[in-house]
């Protein structure tokens, strides 16, 4: 991390091309204009510069503000809507070589690492000390920290350890005019200045170049305790859900995978499906076993059936069934992730609601959900050589009207990218919109961040 | 809540003295000059308006955009930073008549509520629905929601639970030209935009006026199990709440209190000192009372004597001693209570620091600590007639010298307000004030909330 607020510009070259990280080669660029969402973006890049130091991102970014150059970050390519996307006319800076991780504190219970960390391997290095990156986003073996605090990465444990925002302390910043900046602190705490931090976190790669980032880190817990529940129905498996919150128990996982999914699962040689929905709920802590028996005493009485396991080998391999649900369904055709959230009380009728768009349209979806925040993921599953067409998009339109008409939102966890910007002012309203397009041009006056995204 | 982004102004009078709770009476004027924090700012506020709806918000704040006038919203006027303060030339907004609990919702574990609600008020409707509103300010009972929100406070929860911030979902604000917004959402997740909600969250009234929030509960847990002890100095009392933390155990609270408090507390009649040290520590859920073994037994080797509680009523009687703590001190004299927060394995040196302050100056400090989340609450406790002279001043810039050369901060829940912006440059260095000020510009380009505050 820098010191506070110092620039670091020395000798700027004004020709990033220069740096031994540059190139133009036809493979780089065409390589760099995707990430996972989908979207092809019809041309390739000028440019992609592997970043080799802070001082690469900053030279790029000197020259790009100067000069009007879009540049485009890039994680591990890994985003699922079109944050990352580049096309012709911008640079694309990789940052996946700064993936050193700097400094693991024990006592301070947090790690300074480079953005180009992936996230699976800071855990590793947590693991070691006790200690965990407590959001699980389902990527964590293949997506960078900066990218999960470029989208404000969910996960599977946010309902009760929180996102991404909630673990990061602080962040190493470049700003858009080259200028390096250190937001936030080390301390738990902190209210000096306004929350930068937390701006910069989901800002997709808009007001600023997250080059590193202090993350708090918390015990792994001493004891995981897991139960896997099927139901006759996916109405019924959400009621379970909700009974849950209703019993004021506090699970670290609740996963919900309905038919579609499980049928899937079964027939890619995964697990055998005992009824028609699914349900996962893992506890942690000292109280691990005791809450468990308090969620089985009220999932019980609505499933087929009820598995438990209250050690670790038994909790992985019921694990492994909500593991398996997205490879299965991408055996069955090219998928497109949704990634709506609804409050937790609208959780059943977003269930059906997005089946009854599915029966009516033709188009599979099948629907995995984080139960215990509401956050569904719809998954389109096109037919085998089908291509994201007018009436795939229309389809996911029909999705995010539904989950704003529950008083949900478009992104629960992946953000807006490219692909979900045409229903953003659905959701904020103008005055918002435009209020946060203010604030965009304080941080990139010259519009030279990721130009044509996230907002 | 509004609907989103929708503006309510409707027949806007040109002239705010017309409103109902509009009060130019010198008593109400004198009275709304103050905060909590100590500071007289010599004059009083040219008028008072006590909002009865969010329509005179609005109201008078596109008065007061319109003329330029500078608007000082106060909620309970507990705020320890000035913030709340208001002089000759200004217009205070009162909102604590705004004190209306609108919902609580037991299946999506969240309420909504008006700025002026008190936060004790909040957490006792919740508790009807085994709920909590996990932030627990220790000015809990005399504070407002809106306050809270204005300073990001935190409490004694904060290490497990978070602060203020990780309980907001969504913001109900009125900015400066008198447009209504509606930020965030009811759900647990969402990532649509930038995250406005954590930017007006510890904003001092800057950026818009928070009129409602919708704020997340958290169920109360099954169980609670409190640890007492004490120590023959506070250096060892240090090392043991670091213990807890190397041993990745997770308390709820770890309060530190040191020998000044203690003698004040006894002196004041509470509970006797058997130590020069102590250290409080509460465990909850479903493992309380194996956790609380845990702590224990890293514990009470440093220790010199450790009471345990089990139930609710030994819980209660042994937190009393913390509580009594300010009350006690404040029995000695005027006190200005301090705010720094260092990393969690600087606090030792960090009391160490602050005693060596004290001896050397001969001006009186007790320290409290959130040992948990290395917040410390130095408290200045001046001879009786004593004003907040240049002396005073002096000594609390040398214990925020010390927290930012410890890698700290000026301030870890009470907010800059005027009593600490001298400092804030020192802490965040003048890049990031001047785009924090560019930033402020954006959302009061007329300058009228709280001008001279905060930033």
């Amino acid at each position: 991390m820098p010191s506070r607020a110092v620039s670091t510009v020395t000798h700027p070259r004004t020709d990033p091309s220069a740096l031994a990280g540059w190139s133009t080669d036809p493979a780089v660029r065409t390589a760099a204009r995707l990430d996972r969402s989908g979207f092809d973006p019809g041309s390739i890049p000028d440019a992609v510069v592997a970043a080799r130091s802070v001082d690469d991102v900053v030279e790029l970014l000197t020259h790009a503000h100067a000069t009007g150059t879009p540049v485009v970050v890039r994680g591990a390519g890994t985003g699922l809507s079109g944050g990352a996307v580049a096309g012709a006319g911008s640079v694309v800076l990789d940052l996946s070589g700064l993936d050193r991780i700097v400094e693991i504190s024990p006592v301070d219970e947090l790690a300074v690492v480079e953005a180009g960390v992936l996230t699976a391997d800071l855990d590793a290095a947590a693991a070691a000390h006790g200690l965990r990156y407590a959001p699980d986003p389902a990527s964590a073996a293949i997506s960078t920290i900066g990218g999960n605090i470029a989208t404000n990465a969910g996960g599977l444990r946010c309902a009760k350890y929180g996102v991404t925002r909630e673990a990061v302390l602080g962040l190493d910043v470049v700003l858009a005019d080259g200028r390096r900046v250190a937001t936030g602190r080390r301390t738990v705490k902190g209210v000096a200045g306004y929350d930068l931090t937390g701006l910069f976190v989901g800002s997709e790669g808009t007001l600023g170049v997250v080059v590193g980032a202090t993350v708090r880190l918390r015990p792994v817990p001493v004891a995981t305790a897991t139960l896997a529940a099927w139901f006759d129905d996916v109405t019924t498996a959400a009621a379970a859900a909700a009974a849950i919150t209703a019993a004021r128990l506090q699970p670290a996982v609740a996963e919900l995978l309905d038919t579609t999914c499980l049928d899937a699962i079964a027939a890619a040689g995964g697990a055998a499906s005992h009824g028609a929905a699914f349900l996962l709920v893992q506890t942690d802590g000292f109280g691990a076993a005791a809450e468990i028996d308090a969620v089985r005493a009220v999932v019980a009485p609505l499933a087929s059936r009820v598995d438990l396991a209250t050690d670790d080998a038994g909790s992985e391999a019921l694990l492994a069934t909500r593991r398996a649900g997205l490879p299965a369904l991408e055996r069955l055709g090219r998928v497109l992730v949704e990634d709506v959230a609804v409050p937790r009380s609208r959780l059943a009728e977003a269930v059906t609601a997005i089946a009854a768009i599915s029966a009516r349209s033709g188009i599979r979806i099948a629907t995995m959900a984080h139960a215990a925040d509401g956050n569904l993921h719809p998954i389109l599953v096109l037919e085998p050589g089908r291509e994201l067409d007018q009436q795939v998009w229309d389809v996911a339109g029909e999705v995010f009207a539904t989950a704003l008409r529950l008083g949900g939102t478009l992104t629960g966890e992946h953000g807006v990218g490219l692909l979900k910007r045409r229903w953003l002012r659905d959701e904020l309203g103008d005055d918002l919109v435009d209020l946060q397009q203010r604030l965009r041009s304080v941080f990139d006056p010259r519009g030279v961040l990721n130009p044509g995204k996230a907002l």
